[in-house]
């Protein structure tokens, strides 16, 4: 059986002419709420849980048309993916591990 | 029209019981020729030329279904996204910017 | 005024015979304890909040020496950068950003 | 004795007007080569062959400040280390690793 995949992301807009990320992290957290995914914000990346990653180039892409959208003209993304194959992963067993 | 993407990747196996990466990096070559993708290979990551940012997740699940039955039970993967909508991209203009 | 620089790490040892990062997550929250620095632990990796970005190498040779201590020989470390020179940045900030 | 780490980076330049990254990673290689470091440039990343991993910051600050000279008030980087206890690692030893 096909096992969850943890997905970090991190989008960054370039060519626009402001430093502020908050619009563009914001329209992300739309995307994913539009497209029922399970995802937890941190400071660093957005990690999202997917029951297959197949879908990930899907997501990407939603999420950059948006951006583009928005006005940004090149975006470049950070991902950390985890696959792991010998056990079930999660959000909450990754939470667990951090904490103090 | 869709523009052409480009996707540096690298992979992580955990846990092996062995510090060399050889083997898996070869795989990862051996996984893009069969499905016909192009790449460049460079020290750092592996930049795949995508005509369309959708199949990235195949993509990866076709890398890390061929690591896992080489024995890897986790894969953690690094991967950079450069999506332009401005203009076509491709390795051959990345290649011209580095030209020193 | 030189400003703060915000840091995310996420360290994979390579060649562990284990699956497990647990013990080795916890090894880095150690070594930050002990260097007095603070920092936010997420899912996907870890903040860290630097007065000087000059300190970041010699915090890593402390973090991948206490891994070497625990057996490991070959580490990757992933790490994101952000480094505002028009205002003041803070892993307060970026929690600010991410509420929903 | 210690041993090379190898770094790579990548810098993306945040809140410029232009799409161009190329003036940004010229810059780059300017301040490498009057610091004295090996490097190698590929589409992906640079890697840059440290003898020693504490003046890693010292680097990226060195870089940061020029970009900031060019006008850039955020700049977000990203670095993958490999950091190899048990054997030299080098540019050389990578290249040969991915000959096809």
């Amino acid at each position: 059986m096909p096992k969850k995949v943890l997905v970090d992301i991190s989008v960054e807009p370039i060519g626009t002419s402001s430093t502020s990320l908050s619009p563009y992290i914001k329209k992300v957290f739309d995307v994913l709420d539009r497209l029922g995914i399970k995802y937890y914000p941190s400071p660093s990346m957005t990690t999202l849980e997917l029951d297959d990653i197949t879908k990930l180039g899907y997501i990407l892409k939603e999420i950059n048309d948006e951006l583009e959208r928005m006005g940004v003209k090149r975006i470049v993304a950070l991902i950390k993916i985890d696959d792991r194959r010998d056990k079930e992963n999660s959000i909450e067993h990754k939470l667990e591990v951090i904490k103090r």
